[in-house]
């Protein structure tokens, strides 16, 4: 899984801390706790795809490593991290302190929850579009704190990520264009002081844009808020440019215009939809507790 | 607004910084940036509750004040906090550098329209009961690293708060009894280790657990997933009872059913549903960039 | 031992830096410190009871990990948290890198002495009234960075926590009754917008308030500054009300009075003298450097 | 005030929410809390050296910075920081938004509390021998996370501080004469190779010790736990060696024996005592509310 | 200037307290250092390109910020950030608190020597092929913790950044095309798993691995190492086949080869020697104390 | 390897993170890449002092524990930490996980460069002056954030530190004396306000205020800027005045002037140069990738 796993930690234990404040007082409050071993699993109530366990192993991990406990928490999965469950599948086993598996379950359940409903609603948009060769790509529309993890549960839906902040590629839109006086004085500067590498993508509404933004030279050309008419037209244009140009769709997809959207040819079609619109997918946790 | 702003203030620079990253290289890459200005407002695309108004405003002071800017960015609610706002209505008045505006557009839009969405589907839930004298309460099913703000919108949809954590009361569910040994033990076990103060609510399933509950003079009887029939009997065996224990209605409640669980006469539904099943309200930010 | 370890960990790490700073230059002066081990132990130089042995151990544990060392230190206990122990006794047999061992020295004794002092102090306390109902409960008034441990010396000296904070129970005093402008208006506000399951307390003067707060269904009154014969005449109120309340006499509390306080009848008896008037437990550490 | 401040404001945003958690459920409890200020004082209510004020204002500063209250807390002092002032002494006057002298009452009290105990009982130390030479200095006997505040206090109650942690002197104790093999191979090795400036103290317990120290050019001499007659003999032969070596007394300094100790004629005289024998400065808060 | 300024001052912070530790112990130790002021300026004592004075002057705003003096540090430039300037010149006037202008002295200089001294060199590698389309852009290859800041003095001194870390371009090398199987596999693999703005960069070292490169539509193609004469070869067979990929000539750049290497052709020199082999640039800090 | 790791191990994740970013975007996109490891060397292209080797073994340990690989890198010096290794030689061997090796690859090198640069200048500096009494010391003059790596790196040298920061001894300059009034003044108010363990050094310019210094028993005398022969004679005035206190030269030393100065007869020569004035030693990694 390829997450930025330092900075996950930190965040892990800020998300533990969360929930605990200062102590979980239920099971603080039973004398003998430390004896006490539970073992069980988690259960899908619904459909979908499976996203962060890897994730929730490590939130037991963490509490695991942070005390004086003499044993930690098992915690095998029994399905493939974006893999298609149905209801009612056991996908994780797990054992261990039982004080650890009740104080580590909402963090863990509520991540788990939340990705897998991510990835569950990008694979429905990406099956739609499977067999053309247009990608669905995400946006910068993601909950704070979530960035990296909510767009790993896009990719582990099936979709390709759009940049991932405001520092690694150029976004040209409207504003940046009347800032600087026109669309070839904003490209020329940023082109001569922005980290050379970067990509340039300029946004645009109509086909007069479409044009001014090809003779530039830019890396990606988007297409917001038209038509499909429109934007077939547009993708046309800057095909017989011949240029390598990359081409966006964007603007208010749903999982019904998304097929169309596809079939006017752009290369990519971007969508906060996964994340912005998408529902927890129901997990719980069973368990048995057994005194040593 | 009554959050933890200490806290609040640590959590805004680090959302900045995780969309912000080495610096947004599109406006850096524009010359003479630093004296253009922008006017604009932020518009509803969706009605809704507007919920998050004064942290998108403290989204913006953080980054006025981190710099060496000028000028700052001014920001004016047009609607309440809370307020029920129609389609297309403008919410928000601001101006200020162009650079800031756009470097902290998505942080302050991604949180406001979170959180209305939030607002917005409690509201609805709340309107369903407001006749009736059962209050709806959240759980701690929350996005992690936004329980404070998640809860907050709750409350400004018109819900009352749950427990915020596993510190601030007691919930003993049937793992805690399996730990224990039985009810009465765990119970007595909690009373006497845990801070006086705690209310100590449990989690019951059937006529039997209540009664046993009951005997052990709990603060808070929690329904689980009982039907409208079984938990309306469960209401009036407590209230005969004399004691002042507050009964929560709980389990998969929505839209549909929060109407009956209310009628059966609990003193509060607890839903996760305005958290984990409510889509973001779209709003949308519109500038006008001048040069200075 | 239960403390929220996640928190603590990062404490211990910052209290050993407040210590070490650029580096124990006394130790990184001596050439080949890294081949000599130490063993020896921990003796008390007066008698109390032992409390923070596990917060110690883990202070060398931090140190071990944190560098390349190639062996770390054994830390045993031998007698167990919360004993009463006299003068002159071996609570400690420690080994391991004497650079550890007299890095960690001062960290994890002054811990230790602090915290067993308050809990010494407490179990004095607890000793005038252990043949009453009455319950010895600490205060707010703790060192700042310190809550959660002088808390845990508190219930290890074998009294109860009183609230842990200003979220998870509240007090109402006389600044909020004028700030609502009666106690009924404070108890009604209060208990629609605070999460429900926190339980209500009001500090009471005199028996006028007592009746007041008893009106309005508070779950605890505080009975503070009474005279033993006002408090106890407050409890008989209280009781022939028939209520669950709970009842907590406050009020410059010291070993001479407590007795008295607790024959009124109250439930909890409320003092920060074991905290603010307790002085270290003196400890002291015998090593025997050997060359590997 | 000398402090570091930078650190301090971080030391106290964490105390601030170690106390407030996930807010103070009172006051946000309470409808237009925001609309009522609160005045009033600060009162002794036992005599002492007032120890903490700038302290207990900068409490107040962080808490009116962090939001978006419209108004702030005015702290003013009446006495100055270090004076010793009577009980029932107004020491400060204070007003401002209600909700934020609530919210940080206890960590500006419980600060000021201990801060001036401190001060308090070392000023009677100081009192002892303040016409003699001797200087009392304090120890790394310090409450963790508070070395830096504590030495404040002991400067303001008259006492000089030793050495702030391990890294700002060389103390050379028996364990590192063991493992270096000798006190000569001790200072030499540590002479090469710690940061030159630092001075090199020795811990000796009897005048054999002294004499070796005397011979390796040592900047100071620590006489351990000598009685007043043996420490007195050492004292002239350290004076008789005509060195510069400053001379310490260390080992129970007491009330009682603290003038014998200083009679000796030692330099300085360490203990811990103000701060591990401390008690806290008995103060409070009163304040009237108004409604704007 | 455009770095991310919330990052920037958490930085500033923490180096202050490297080097200010528990207290700047000189001034703590002059009585009355709170009443006197300081006025001075920055000199140069070697000539170069000067850079990094906002920073500087934010690092005196912090202390001014952090504790409760009345006055804050006056700092003001006389040169232009990025102007070369001849020794023996004032670049800075400033005045304030003798206690924080001593405190920051060392950050603030530190800070601008070392980034004038990279921005120094810079201009002199530019400098040579400024009359050529080549442009210098740096590497990698920078001062853990430093490397906004570094990159920050090489366009100060007329370089362009190249990517700022390993995620905000595709840069295959040696180990990932062993890793994958091939160029070929390498380049599909990573099309379609990252991304998709990101541009794609190869290295290549002969003139077989450029022609396999530009067979796969790369962004950006690197001729490591090449003879001018290989590379001069190499960038007209890019040239000759239509792309519009970029060309970035590397390896060993010295201010004696690097204009030969600009004449080649290539887009972009990258050298990491501006901040590898520059010394820093030398300058002082006058100042006359007076008393207020 | 004496360093602080408790606050090392802080930073090694933070410049971790500085390079990483959102993560390796090349690695991340090659299928499989989990599934290779990596072995090879790292070699020298230079001559020179190798030093930072355990601190990128660290940067490695991190990089394995973070995550949830099942292998580790593996790390062997071939050489010791310090020794002088001719150019083309092989100084470490590893192998490991490649995304690991590549991912730490710059962090891990970039340190190990900057530091050996450092430690060869200090090296050569001090091979002028071995047969000598004098020995080389350090400044304040270092990176922000890297003081106490490169003050290990002129230890690693062969120089000795001067003081670490402003906390751990008394440096008096002319500012200190204009706000004291007098150097006489300066030094009594330092005495007794600062922690009395601390040495007191004070600048002089001319003999004048060598014989001032001296009658006021400070510690150290700095000859600032004086020429050899000027230096010379302070040194036999201050000889001849029978004290301990230690002489130190400065001002601008050279590797052609440190001899001349030596022989002045000065205890301790400080100089910045082996910090400010040196290039990066070249070291490379070389890999082999091999599939599991």
């Amino acid at each position: 899984m390829d997450v930025n796993w330092i900075r996950l930690n930190e965040q892990l234990k800020r998300w533990l801390q969360e929930d605990i404040g200062r102590g979980d007082q239920t099971t603080a409050g039973l004398a003998n706790i430390d004896k006490v071993l539970g073992q069980g699993c988690w259960l899908t109530k619904a459909s979908g795809v499976i996203c962060g366990l890897p994730i929730a192993q490590r939130v037991f991990e963490i509490l695991s490593n942070a005390g004086t406990a003499a044993s930690s928490v098992r915690f095998e999965p029994c399905v493939i991290e974006g893999e298609w469950v149905e209801a009612g599948s056991t996908i994780v086993k797990l054992q261990g302190p039982l004080a650890h598996l009740l104080m580590g379950e909402r963090v863990a359940l509520n991540l788990a929850m939340h990705l897998s409903g991510i990835a569950t609603v990008t694979r429905e948009y990406v099956s739609e579009i499977q067999d053309l060769s247009a990608k669905l790509v995400d946006t910068r529309k993601t909950t704070p704190g979530l960035r990296e993890l909510e767009k790993y549960a896009t990719r582990t839906g099936g979709a390709q990520n759009h940049r991932m902040g405001l520092d690694d590629s150029i976004m040209i839109k409207d504003n940046h264009i009347a800032a600087a006086g026109s669309i070839a004085l904003a490209i020329e500067s940023i082109r001569s002081r922005s980290p050379y590498p970067l990509s340039i993508e300029v946004e645009t509404e109509n086909l007069e844009q479409v044009e001014e933004a090809l003779e530039h030279g830019v890396d990606i050309i988007m297409l917001d808020n038209m038509s499909p008419a429109m934007m077939k037209e547009a993708v046309q244009i800057i095909r017989r440019y011949g240029s390598q140009v990359k081409i966006e769709g964007s603007g208010n997809i749903t999982i019904e215009t998304i097929r169309a959207i596809a079939l006017t040819g752009v290369d990519y079609i971007s969508s906060s939809a996964p994340i912005t619109r998408s529902s927890w997918l129901d997990l719980s946790m069973r368990l048995d507790p057994t005194k040593l």
